[in-house]
Protein backbone atom coordinates (compact mmCIF):
# COMPACT_ATOMS: atom_id res chain seq x y z
CA UNK A 1 0.00 0.00 0.00
CA UNK A 2 0.86 3.92 -0.18
CA UNK A 3 2.28 5.65 2.56
CA UNK A 4 0.17 7.93 4.79
CA UNK A 5 0.60 9.32 8.13
CA UNK A 6 -1.77 7.42 10.00
CA UNK A 7 -2.45 4.30 8.00
CA UNK A 8 -5.31 1.72 9.38
CA UNK A 9 -4.19 -0.96 11.93
CA UNK A 10 -4.72 -4.16 13.23
CA UNK A 11 -4.12 -6.23 16.47
CA UNK A 12 -5.51 -9.60 17.60
CA UNK A 13 -6.81 -10.72 20.93
CA UNK A 14 -6.06 -14.33 22.24
CA UNK A 15 -8.58 -14.66 24.32
CA UNK A 16 -7.83 -17.49 25.92
CA UNK A 17 -4.34 -16.55 27.07
CA UNK A 18 -5.93 -12.46 27.38
CA UNK A 19 -3.20 -10.92 25.34
CA UNK A 20 -3.00 -8.85 22.49
CA UNK A 21 -0.03 -9.29 19.58
CA UNK A 22 0.50 -5.85 19.78
CA UNK A 23 -0.03 -3.23 22.15
CA UNK A 24 1.30 0.74 23.25
CA UNK A 25 0.70 0.38 26.55
CA UNK A 26 -0.14 -2.54 29.63
CA UNK A 27 -1.24 -1.20 32.87
CA UNK A 28 -1.06 -3.03 35.51
CA UNK A 29 -2.56 -2.49 39.12
CA UNK A 30 -1.79 -4.71 42.21
CA UNK A 31 -3.26 -4.68 45.70
CA UNK A 32 -0.75 -1.87 47.28
CA UNK A 33 -2.52 0.49 44.12
CA UNK A 34 -5.81 -0.04 45.68
CA UNK A 35 -5.22 0.92 49.22
CA UNK A 36 -8.62 2.50 51.24
CA UNK A 37 -10.82 0.77 48.35
CA UNK A 38 -11.56 -2.18 50.22
CA UNK A 39 -14.47 -2.79 52.66
CA UNK A 40 -12.88 -5.60 54.51
CA UNK A 41 -9.71 -3.45 56.02
CA UNK A 42 -8.04 -6.32 57.99
CA UNK A 43 -8.65 -8.94 55.10
CA UNK A 44 -6.53 -6.18 53.10
CA UNK A 45 -3.77 -5.68 55.64
CA UNK A 46 -3.30 -9.31 55.77
CA UNK A 47 -3.44 -10.28 52.11
CA UNK A 48 -1.03 -7.29 51.19
CA UNK A 49 1.02 -8.72 53.91
CA UNK A 50 1.05 -12.17 52.43
CA UNK A 51 1.65 -10.87 48.65
CA UNK A 52 0.86 -7.59 46.71
CA UNK A 53 -1.06 -9.60 44.09
CA UNK A 54 -1.36 -8.45 40.75
CA UNK A 55 -4.97 -7.74 40.54
CA UNK A 56 -5.67 -6.61 36.82
CA UNK A 57 -3.86 -5.01 33.66
CA UNK A 58 -4.68 -3.10 30.73
CA UNK A 59 -3.41 -2.97 27.04
CA UNK A 60 -4.51 -0.15 25.29
CA UNK A 61 -3.32 1.00 21.79
CA UNK A 62 -1.94 4.76 22.08
CA UNK A 63 -4.18 7.44 19.79
CA UNK A 64 -4.40 11.12 19.78
CA UNK A 65 -6.38 12.32 22.64
CA UNK A 66 -9.52 14.07 20.79
CA UNK A 67 -12.84 13.42 20.18
CA UNK A 68 -12.23 11.95 16.46
CA UNK A 69 -10.75 9.26 18.18
CA UNK A 70 -11.37 5.68 19.86
CA UNK A 71 -9.24 4.58 22.17
CA UNK A 72 -9.96 1.04 22.77
CA UNK A 73 -7.77 -2.37 24.29
CA UNK A 74 -8.46 -5.03 26.41
CA UNK A 75 -9.03 -5.19 29.97
CA UNK A 76 -8.12 -8.27 31.97
CA UNK A 77 -9.11 -8.88 35.74
CA UNK A 78 -7.89 -11.59 37.33
CA UNK A 79 -10.37 -13.51 39.81
CA UNK A 80 -10.10 -14.08 43.65
CA UNK A 81 -11.51 -11.66 46.78
CA UNK A 82 -10.12 -9.70 49.41
CA UNK A 83 -12.41 -10.76 52.28
CA UNK A 84 -15.84 -11.50 50.59
CA UNK A 85 -15.60 -9.09 48.47
CA UNK A 86 -14.46 -9.90 44.93
CA UNK A 87 -11.06 -8.45 42.74
CA UNK A 88 -12.45 -4.84 41.15
CA UNK A 89 -10.93 -2.53 39.07
CA UNK A 90 -10.18 0.90 40.55
CA UNK A 91 -12.95 2.74 38.75
CA UNK A 92 -13.30 5.87 37.64
CA UNK A 93 -15.33 8.67 35.65
CA UNK A 94 -14.32 10.36 32.54
CA UNK A 95 -12.63 13.47 32.87
CA UNK A 96 -14.84 14.95 30.32
CA UNK A 97 -18.13 13.79 32.32
CA UNK A 98 -20.37 13.83 29.33
CA UNK A 99 -18.64 10.66 27.27
CA UNK A 100 -19.79 7.61 27.25
CA UNK A 101 -17.70 3.95 27.38
CA UNK A 102 -18.48 0.01 25.19
CA UNK A 103 -17.67 -3.04 26.93
CA UNK A 104 -17.64 -6.23 25.25
CA UNK A 105 -17.30 -8.88 27.63
CA UNK A 106 -14.52 -11.73 25.45
CA UNK A 107 -14.44 -14.10 28.65
CA UNK A 108 -15.15 -14.55 32.03
CA UNK A 109 -18.19 -13.44 34.55
CA UNK A 110 -18.25 -10.05 36.36
CA UNK A 111 -20.44 -7.18 37.04
CA UNK A 112 -20.11 -3.50 36.16
CA UNK A 113 -20.77 -1.42 38.88
CA UNK A 114 -22.09 1.89 37.51
CA UNK A 115 -22.85 5.53 39.35
CA UNK A 116 -23.77 9.62 38.61
CA UNK A 117 -22.63 12.25 40.45
CA UNK A 118 -25.94 12.43 41.38
CA UNK A 119 -25.93 9.20 43.65
CA UNK A 120 -28.12 7.37 40.82
CA UNK A 121 -26.47 3.17 40.42
CA UNK A 122 -26.58 0.16 37.97
CA UNK A 123 -25.31 -3.05 38.53
CA UNK A 124 -25.22 -4.83 35.18
CA UNK A 125 -24.10 -8.65 34.33
CA UNK A 126 -21.23 -9.79 32.03
CA UNK A 127 -20.64 -12.97 30.39
CA UNK A 128 -18.93 -13.68 27.06
CA UNK A 129 -20.91 -11.99 23.99
CA UNK A 130 -22.48 -9.25 26.18
CA UNK A 131 -22.46 -5.57 24.92
CA UNK A 132 -22.48 -3.22 28.22
CA UNK A 133 -23.65 0.66 27.26
CA UNK A 134 -21.90 3.02 29.73
CA UNK A 135 -23.68 6.06 28.81
CA UNK A 136 -21.63 9.70 29.48
CA UNK A 137 -22.18 10.87 33.44
CA UNK A 138 -21.58 7.16 34.67
CA UNK A 139 -18.59 6.09 36.22
CA UNK A 140 -17.98 2.29 35.96
CA UNK A 141 -15.80 -0.08 37.88
CA UNK A 142 -15.42 -4.06 37.00
CA UNK A 143 -15.91 -6.97 39.35
CA UNK A 144 -14.72 -10.75 38.66
CA UNK A 145 -17.36 -12.81 40.05
CA UNK A 146 -16.01 -16.05 38.68
CA UNK A 147 -14.02 -18.87 40.58
CA UNK A 148 -11.21 -19.18 38.93
CA UNK A 149 -11.39 -17.63 35.16
CA UNK A 150 -9.91 -13.65 33.94
CA UNK A 151 -12.99 -11.18 33.09
CA UNK A 152 -11.60 -10.28 29.87
CA UNK A 153 -13.20 -7.24 27.74
CA UNK A 154 -12.81 -5.14 24.75
CA UNK A 155 -13.50 -1.25 25.66
CA UNK A 156 -13.83 1.34 23.92
CA UNK A 157 -14.08 5.12 24.72
CA UNK A 158 -14.29 8.32 23.10
CA UNK A 159 -10.53 10.21 22.81
CA UNK A 160 -11.00 12.92 24.98
CA UNK A 161 -12.60 11.31 27.76
CA UNK A 162 -9.77 11.59 29.79
CA UNK A 163 -9.81 9.91 33.90
CA UNK A 164 -11.62 10.98 37.17
CA UNK A 165 -10.20 8.52 39.27
CA UNK A 166 -9.73 10.73 42.57
CA UNK A 167 -13.51 10.97 42.90
CA UNK A 168 -13.92 7.72 42.98
CA UNK A 169 -11.01 7.41 45.25
CA UNK A 170 -12.79 10.01 47.98
CA UNK A 171 -15.76 8.84 47.95
CA UNK A 172 -15.98 4.74 46.84
CA UNK A 173 -18.97 3.37 44.90
CA UNK A 174 -22.35 3.20 46.47
CA UNK A 175 -22.56 -0.50 46.29
CA UNK A 176 -20.24 -3.43 46.56
CA UNK A 177 -20.10 -6.87 45.23
CA UNK A 178 -19.54 -9.41 47.44
CA UNK A 179 -19.62 -13.47 47.87
CA UNK A 180 -22.79 -14.84 49.69
CA UNK A 181 -23.15 -18.34 50.04
CA UNK A 182 -21.11 -19.26 47.36
CA UNK A 183 -22.74 -16.29 45.28
CA UNK A 184 -22.60 -12.47 43.90
CA UNK A 185 -24.53 -10.03 45.86
CA UNK A 186 -24.99 -6.33 45.80
CA UNK A 187 -24.58 -4.43 49.09
CA UNK A 188 -24.43 -0.84 50.20
CA UNK A 189 -21.10 0.20 50.90
CA UNK A 190 -20.92 1.55 54.46
CA UNK A 191 -17.87 3.79 53.85
CA UNK A 192 -19.55 5.76 50.64
CA UNK A 193 -19.41 9.20 50.98
CA UNK A 194 -22.25 10.59 49.45
CA UNK A 195 -21.06 12.80 46.64
CA UNK A 196 -20.52 16.48 46.81
CA UNK A 197 -22.44 18.04 43.62
CA UNK A 198 -25.83 16.82 43.43
CA UNK A 199 -28.31 16.08 46.51
CA UNK B 1 -32.25 0.08 41.19
CA UNK B 2 -33.30 3.55 40.85
CA UNK B 3 -34.79 5.82 38.50
CA UNK B 4 -32.69 7.93 35.82
CA UNK B 5 -33.44 9.35 32.58
CA UNK B 6 -30.27 7.54 30.63
CA UNK B 7 -29.34 4.01 32.19
CA UNK B 8 -26.55 1.77 31.39
CA UNK B 9 -28.14 -1.00 29.32
CA UNK B 10 -27.17 -4.19 27.83
CA UNK B 11 -27.01 -6.47 25.09
CA UNK B 12 -25.92 -9.80 23.91
CA UNK B 13 -24.38 -10.94 20.47
CA UNK B 14 -25.75 -14.48 19.69
CA UNK B 15 -22.01 -14.98 17.35
CA UNK B 16 -23.10 -18.03 16.11
CA UNK B 17 -26.85 -17.35 14.88
CA UNK B 18 -25.72 -13.59 13.93
CA UNK B 19 -28.01 -12.00 15.99
CA UNK B 20 -28.71 -9.48 18.99
CA UNK B 21 -31.63 -9.90 21.21
CA UNK B 22 -32.21 -6.21 21.66
CA UNK B 23 -31.53 -3.36 18.60
CA UNK B 24 -33.34 -0.34 17.69
CA UNK B 25 -32.43 -0.50 14.02
CA UNK B 26 -32.18 -3.00 11.38
CA UNK B 27 -30.53 -1.59 8.49
CA UNK B 28 -30.91 -4.22 5.37
CA UNK B 29 -29.05 -3.76 1.60
CA UNK B 30 -30.01 -5.78 -0.95
CA UNK B 31 -28.35 -6.42 -4.26
CA UNK B 32 -30.61 -3.61 -6.25
CA UNK B 33 -29.29 -0.89 -3.71
CA UNK B 34 -25.96 -1.49 -5.20
CA UNK B 35 -26.29 -0.53 -8.39
CA UNK B 36 -22.83 0.50 -10.13
CA UNK B 37 -21.21 -0.68 -7.41
CA UNK B 38 -19.51 -4.00 -8.74
CA UNK B 39 -16.94 -3.94 -11.46
CA UNK B 40 -18.73 -6.90 -13.55
CA UNK B 41 -22.39 -5.28 -15.05
CA UNK B 42 -23.65 -8.21 -16.71
CA UNK B 43 -23.04 -10.39 -13.95
CA UNK B 44 -24.70 -7.93 -11.57
CA UNK B 45 -27.79 -8.23 -13.80
CA UNK B 46 -27.99 -11.12 -14.48
CA UNK B 47 -27.94 -11.41 -10.64
CA UNK B 48 -30.22 -9.17 -9.72
CA UNK B 49 -32.76 -10.75 -12.56
CA UNK B 50 -32.42 -13.88 -10.44
CA UNK B 51 -33.25 -12.13 -7.21
CA UNK B 52 -32.90 -9.42 -5.24
CA UNK B 53 -30.95 -11.27 -2.80
CA UNK B 54 -29.88 -10.03 0.76
CA UNK B 55 -26.19 -8.66 1.14
CA UNK B 56 -25.49 -7.65 4.43
CA UNK B 57 -27.39 -6.51 7.75
CA UNK B 58 -26.76 -3.73 10.52
CA UNK B 59 -28.34 -4.26 14.10
CA UNK B 60 -27.18 -0.92 15.96
CA UNK B 61 -28.68 0.44 19.01
CA UNK B 62 -29.93 3.96 18.77
CA UNK B 63 -27.76 6.93 20.95
CA UNK B 64 -27.75 10.91 20.73
CA UNK B 65 -25.66 11.79 17.51
CA UNK B 66 -23.08 13.59 19.63
CA UNK B 67 -18.93 13.37 20.36
CA UNK B 68 -19.74 11.86 23.99
CA UNK B 69 -21.52 9.07 22.52
CA UNK B 70 -20.77 5.72 20.66
CA UNK B 71 -22.62 4.63 18.23
CA UNK B 72 -22.19 0.61 18.05
CA UNK B 73 -23.74 -2.80 16.93
CA UNK B 74 -22.36 -5.85 14.80
CA UNK B 75 -22.92 -5.64 10.92
CA UNK B 76 -23.49 -9.02 9.21
CA UNK B 77 -22.23 -9.43 5.71
CA UNK B 78 -23.28 -12.67 3.83
CA UNK B 79 -20.81 -14.55 1.19
CA UNK B 80 -21.57 -14.58 -2.20
CA UNK B 81 -20.04 -13.49 -5.39
CA UNK B 82 -20.94 -11.41 -8.56
CA UNK B 83 -18.93 -12.04 -11.17
CA UNK B 84 -15.54 -12.74 -9.32
CA UNK B 85 -16.00 -9.78 -6.68
CA UNK B 86 -16.81 -10.91 -3.32
CA UNK B 87 -19.98 -9.33 -1.67
CA UNK B 88 -19.66 -6.62 0.37
CA UNK B 89 -20.98 -2.95 2.40
CA UNK B 90 -21.51 -0.07 0.41
CA UNK B 91 -18.79 1.51 2.14
CA UNK B 92 -18.72 5.32 3.23
CA UNK B 93 -16.69 8.37 4.38
CA UNK B 94 -17.97 9.92 7.89
CA UNK B 95 -19.72 12.98 7.06
CA UNK B 96 -17.50 14.60 9.92
CA UNK B 97 -14.48 13.23 8.16
CA UNK B 98 -12.35 13.51 11.47
CA UNK B 99 -13.85 10.58 12.88
CA UNK B 100 -12.34 7.47 13.65
CA UNK B 101 -13.99 3.42 13.73
CA UNK B 102 -13.36 0.28 15.96
CA UNK B 103 -14.17 -3.45 14.39
CA UNK B 104 -14.19 -6.43 16.45
CA UNK B 105 -14.02 -9.21 13.95
CA UNK B 106 -16.54 -12.29 15.68
CA UNK B 107 -16.75 -14.38 12.73
CA UNK B 108 -15.82 -15.78 8.93
CA UNK B 109 -13.60 -14.01 7.42
CA UNK B 110 -13.41 -10.75 5.44
CA UNK B 111 -10.85 -8.10 4.24
CA UNK B 112 -11.97 -4.12 4.85
CA UNK B 113 -11.17 -2.01 1.87
CA UNK B 114 -10.17 1.56 3.07
CA UNK B 115 -9.26 4.97 1.42
CA UNK B 116 -8.58 8.50 2.06
CA UNK B 117 -9.92 11.25 0.08
CA UNK B 118 -6.29 12.04 -1.31
CA UNK B 119 -6.12 8.19 -2.72
CA UNK B 120 -4.49 6.63 -0.13
CA UNK B 121 -5.76 3.36 0.23
CA UNK B 122 -5.69 0.38 2.15
CA UNK B 123 -6.82 -3.12 2.73
CA UNK B 124 -6.73 -5.25 5.96
CA UNK B 125 -7.50 -9.01 6.68
CA UNK B 126 -10.44 -9.79 9.10
CA UNK B 127 -11.02 -13.02 11.11
CA UNK B 128 -12.39 -13.78 14.43
CA UNK B 129 -10.20 -11.79 17.73
CA UNK B 130 -9.00 -9.13 15.37
CA UNK B 131 -9.54 -5.39 16.51
CA UNK B 132 -9.16 -3.28 13.58
CA UNK B 133 -8.43 0.29 13.60
CA UNK B 134 -10.00 2.92 10.98
CA UNK B 135 -8.02 6.27 11.56
CA UNK B 136 -10.09 9.40 10.87
CA UNK B 137 -10.03 10.53 6.82
CA UNK B 138 -10.36 6.60 6.17
CA UNK B 139 -13.17 5.50 4.02
CA UNK B 140 -13.78 1.85 4.85
CA UNK B 141 -16.00 -1.19 3.26
CA UNK B 142 -16.29 -4.85 4.17
CA UNK B 143 -15.66 -7.89 1.78
CA UNK B 144 -16.65 -11.44 2.93
CA UNK B 145 -14.33 -13.19 1.47
CA UNK B 146 -15.35 -16.57 2.81
CA UNK B 147 -16.90 -19.46 0.86
CA UNK B 148 -20.08 -19.99 2.71
CA UNK B 149 -20.05 -18.15 5.88
CA UNK B 150 -21.11 -14.90 7.39
CA UNK B 151 -18.92 -12.12 8.34
CA UNK B 152 -19.89 -10.62 11.65
CA UNK B 153 -18.37 -7.61 13.24
CA UNK B 154 -18.96 -5.22 16.27
CA UNK B 155 -18.16 -1.64 15.30
CA UNK B 156 -18.01 1.46 17.20
CA UNK B 157 -17.60 5.26 16.11
CA UNK B 158 -17.98 8.25 17.70
CA UNK B 159 -22.06 9.53 18.15
CA UNK B 160 -21.14 12.46 16.18
CA UNK B 161 -19.21 10.76 12.99
CA UNK B 162 -22.70 11.04 10.41
CA UNK B 163 -22.29 9.35 6.88
CA UNK B 164 -21.34 10.39 3.61
CA UNK B 165 -22.22 7.68 1.26
CA UNK B 166 -22.58 9.71 -2.20
CA UNK B 167 -18.57 10.34 -2.41
CA UNK B 168 -17.86 6.56 -2.28
CA UNK B 169 -21.40 5.97 -4.66
CA UNK B 170 -19.30 8.27 -7.52
CA UNK B 171 -16.07 7.39 -7.57
CA UNK B 172 -15.76 3.77 -6.07
CA UNK B 173 -13.03 2.66 -4.14
CA UNK B 174 -9.85 1.99 -6.06
CA UNK B 175 -9.18 -0.94 -4.68
CA UNK B 176 -11.36 -4.45 -5.51
CA UNK B 177 -11.30 -7.31 -4.16
CA UNK B 178 -11.81 -10.47 -6.59
CA UNK B 179 -11.60 -14.28 -6.21
CA UNK B 180 -8.42 -15.72 -8.24
CA UNK B 181 -8.08 -19.19 -8.12
CA UNK B 182 -9.98 -19.53 -5.33
CA UNK B 183 -8.40 -16.92 -3.10
CA UNK B 184 -9.02 -13.30 -2.75
CA UNK B 185 -7.16 -10.89 -4.60
CA UNK B 186 -7.00 -7.04 -4.50
CA UNK B 187 -6.87 -5.55 -7.61
CA UNK B 188 -7.29 -1.86 -9.10
CA UNK B 189 -11.17 -0.91 -10.12
CA UNK B 190 -10.72 -0.09 -13.61
CA UNK B 191 -14.06 2.32 -12.74
CA UNK B 192 -12.23 4.47 -10.29
CA UNK B 193 -12.81 8.02 -10.20
CA UNK B 194 -9.54 9.74 -8.89
CA UNK B 195 -11.23 12.15 -5.79
CA UNK B 196 -11.53 16.18 -6.74
CA UNK B 197 -10.12 16.77 -3.53
CA UNK B 198 -6.59 16.06 -3.23
CA UNK B 199 -3.76 15.64 -5.99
Amino acid sequence: MEQSQDNPFTFTVDVSEAKLDKYDHHITRSLSEMSGQYADQPAYDSALAREDVLLYEVYETSRPENSGELLNGISVLHPGKVGDEYFMTKGHFHAVLETAEVYYCLKGEGMMVMETPEGDWAVEALRPGKVLYVPPRWAHRSVNTGADEDLVTFFVYPGHAGHDYGTIEVQGFRKLVVEENGRPKIVDNPRWRSPQNGR
